[in-house]
């Protein structure tokens, strides 16, 4: 039985849903044998110093390059058991040090005061290392603009600044490029650190292209992996600013120092020992890798654009309206979603699981009710054959117009709501 | 087609042979549907707050409790995407401070001037987040004396003692209960935090009973899952000493501070995000602890002894000498084997492998030719109808005699090391 038609479409901003033979990859020969070149002497009982995984470990980091569009040799893939998070405390351990200044970004405030979900942990998680971040925040459903980002780093001097590519608790888009060549016009110095989570494997990202220095993420979001895998790609100039420390890295296992001659040495098809990896979710990647690196990157990425708008065109029509209200601010993953006056998500989210569906809520407690959140990312935008964005849509109109019915049987609902929909 | 079936035999000191039912909880419902009493309702691609899933990694964290014989209810069970060695970062950034002393056992020295692989590994990382390290070494295959732990307890106030119950590297055995015993003894107010990478699930823990306060371990070892977790137990003590600390901890991935609330959510069966789990490992963590907990500990226990009694008598018959020579000090789930004079690992491993079994080779550089390792645990101990451990000895036995022909065909080798074979 396909596992992707064993359970309601999964349509959250990650975990995705995964191809069968990537999660395949996890258990049986046969799914395996039909994505990778290499023969599987270990088997899936397989020793994480064995030749074959060392060898599919070696090309998972070779492809890794190709993903993040980098061609740099000094660039350097990091595959480490973990999650998105650890990439934060990669960042802050061992690229910035005590004292140091981080102007850290926010996109997508929730409300005055409330800064963006995620970038607010990153911040803290600076702290924690040592480093001063100062947080830059912006209106609802927006990013801080190229001006005030400018007058911002001429104000300190800030060894690195990090952008959270998309907010997956606001979806709000970040424009990466942008940023970091007015980082590289204004402060050259500055390391440009992309929090990628969100965003990898679904939005443009040209490592060397756009001058970025460190991109994490992780692999459960679009590259489409069950969770459990750290990503990293660091510049060659990050690695040298590493290596130029005056201190060494205040973490252990998220120390650049263990880390390093371990991917150097897999990248080189030699076995190495720091900490166990996890050969299941390292073949899981090489085979999702293998999948997304089969067509070109912007195809991909097109892709994504197009099931994007197709669902905030319907988003749109349903008269409903985005966090990230400005077209340019929004995330090509996902879409975060107010819902209407007087509907909270307990009332739609049910439904729409009820129709195999299921969406995300909100992150925070207090704001949770009150949007909810529609993921568009890795095989349901890529393989339209499952039609799981179409699914999702129809799901979405026809659990809206129950709610309406429900809320005029038993409050007495607006009507006005009902005029949209032609419920049968 | 069984994954069992299909790949050499992996009998090194972990990852180990999965069970078909774990590896499948990875990817198919059909295997899951087996093991859990709970229905998935997420499938695989599920979300880490669904319901479904929240439901399993509350049980499974349950399940912890049982399988390290805690009935306490203040002890925490802890599972973060990660690896062993994680575990450590745990222990140092949360339950001591900077120029706290801890006293580091090492069991199974390399050499004289060489410390145990793992205890020095531990003693580094406690540094890295300022702690003190005081290493007691012990001769080759041994471990400290009581009396000479006692004596170091009495030489200074230490906040923690560590122990490496398994030396994964060389097979040396802790007696973890008698050191505790002496530690509540002479100085209670010191922490014990076990290594139980190698040791957790097939050798005898107790962690109520013989008054520990931290087993850190991992999930490919005997707990029989792929790897990518890693699992703490910590005690009320623990925990108690983690809220009273002086300073904030020093770590942002590995703080309690931000995964205590997620673990007790979790398993009050209540959604909760710090960062993202992995619901698949945790599947598998899952079911391999179902199967575990299925039977009476103590008769697992018991099964790995006579495993291993069996394999160090078959090595004794074929006149190998073991690192850990002292019975005492040899681990029930592993046996490290030193190779006759003049037969290097490379001689004799591919020869082992053509007969589809897998064992290690030594981990250090300078040792990794002169020894070689053999795991048993988990289901090629548990399940005999694999016969796996038989499956082994034999292959050595031919392994090795086929070694010496080549050498007396090559190289004149010594004709006395053939009179313990039969070689037709």
């Amino acid at each position: 039985m396909s596992a992707q038609a064993s359970h309601p479409t999964l349509l959250i901003p990650g975990p995705i849903e995964f191809d069968d033979a990537v999660l395949g990859s996890m258990a049986h020969p046969s799914a395996l044998l039909a994505y990778q070149t290499t023969l599987i002497a270990g088997g899936f009982s397989e020793s994480h110093v064995g030749p074959a995984f060392v060898n599919a470990f070696g090309e998972t980091l070779s492809m890794l390059r190709k993903l993040f569009i980098t061609t740099d040799p000094k660039s350097q893939p990091f595959v480490i058991s973990g999650s998105g998070t650890l990439g934060w405390d990669f960042v802050a351990a061992n690229l910035v040090e005590k004292c140091d200044e981080v102007l850290v970004l926010h996109s997508g405030i929730w409300h005055p005061g409330r800064s963006g979900y995620f970038a607010d942990s990153f911040a803290t998680c600076l702290s924690v290392y040592g480093a001063v971040p100062t947080q830059l925040n912006a209106p609802i459903g927006s990013r801080p603009s190229l001006d005030e980002i400018g007058a911002e780093l001429k104000r300190k001097s800030y060894k690195a600044i990090t952008i959270t590519h998309t907010d997956t608790s606001t979806g709000v888009l970040s424009d990466v490029k942008a940023v970091s060549e007015l980082v590289h016009k204004v402060s050259p110095d500055t390391l440009v650190v992309v929090d990628g989570v969100c965003s990898v494997g679904c939005e443009e990202i040209r490592f060397d292209g756009w001058g970025i220095d460190v991109v994490l993420t992780a692999s459960q979001k679009a590259i489409g992996v069950p969770a459990g895998l750290c990503i990293l790609m660091v510049s060659g100039r990050g690695i040298d600013r590493f290596k130029a420390r005056r201190t060494p890295p205040p973490a252990y296992f998220a120390s650049f120092a263990n880390w390093l001659p371990i991917m150097q040495n897999y990248e080189a098809k030699k076995p190495s020992y720091f900490a166990t990896p996890s050969p299941q979710l390292v073949r899981a990647l090489h085979t999702s890798l293998s999948q997304i690196l089969s067509v070109p990157l912007d195809y991909r990425f097109q892709k994504h654009k197009e099931a994007s708008q197709k669902v905030k065109k319907a988003v749109t029509e349903l008269g409903l309206r985005q966090l990230a209200d400005k077209p340019e601010c929004q995330a090509n993953g996902m879409t975060a979603i107010y819902l209407p006056e007087g509907v909270a998500a307990p009332d739609l989210l049910p439904k729409l699981m009820a129709r195999g569906v299921v969406f995300a809520g909100g992150l925070h407690k207090e704001m949770a009710t009150k949007y909810f959140r529609f993921g568009h990312m890795g095989v349901s935008v890529t393989n339209s054959d499952l039609g799981h964005i179409e699914k999702a849509i129809e799901a979405l109109k026809s659990s809206l117009a129950e709610v309406y019915i429900d809320k005029i049987s038993y409050e007495g609902f607006e009507m006005q709501h009902l005029g949209i929909y032609s419920v049968s």
